[in-house]
């Protein structure tokens, strides 16, 4: 029995030395879209229901900024997006986090497949 | 649409200044129980429907080392466990991550009561 998170909001935060071909979410502004999340959930009155954290590589970096959302109003699978800025801040918590509606636009979507090798 | 995790696993790694009140979850061997619940769950091939990560402060720091195991096949509220040390991990992933059956012993309590302030 833990916490009764009705969201609870992982954004992954993980930083890549410089170069890294996968690259990370810490270097495409992961940091202010979790620190703003936290502030705004707060302001709100939404501590206790809503929980908005760190975490470390949710393994789609190709994604990043990656965000899922898990707990006991969100779907077993969780809600996941992905390029998420700190524009897009204030319309997932008003749509998704205090709404229930995720936001589509920025729902993550299947990788394309890799290219080919050359022959 | 997010990678079809059956099972993601968050161990709070988080880290507070020596001497903090609430005391954190690194100091108590999160990081050794991260990874080795990482290097298990590879070694038997669960990569792909299990990934285990970090997570920053979980707001149960009392109860460290806190974990969370959210995803497509757990409840929404997720399982929570307290107090996870090294030596349980090898349990966790026959029981729970591959077998489906939550530790009990292991599983979070309800925090006890503030203690009265003196009057």
């Amino acid at each position: 029995m833990g916490p009764p998170y009705q969201r609870h909001v992982f954004v992954c935060t993980n930083r890549r030395p410089d170069g890294h071909p996968k690259g990370c979410c810490a270097t495409k502004g992961a940091e202010a879209v979790k620190d703003l999340l936290k502030a705004e959930t707060k302001l709100r009155g939404l501590k206790g229901a809503v929980r908005v954290g760190s975490s470390g590589c949710l393994d789609t970096c190709e994604h990043g900024v990656s965000i899922v959302v898990y707990g006991a109003a969100e779907p077993p699978g969780g809600t996941w997006y992905e390029r998420v800025t700190v524009q897009d801040v204030k319309e997932i918590i008003d749509e998704h986090l205090v709404g229930g509606r995720p936001v589509e636009r920025l729902r993550m979507q299947p990788a394309p497949p890799a290219p080919k090798p050359a022959p």
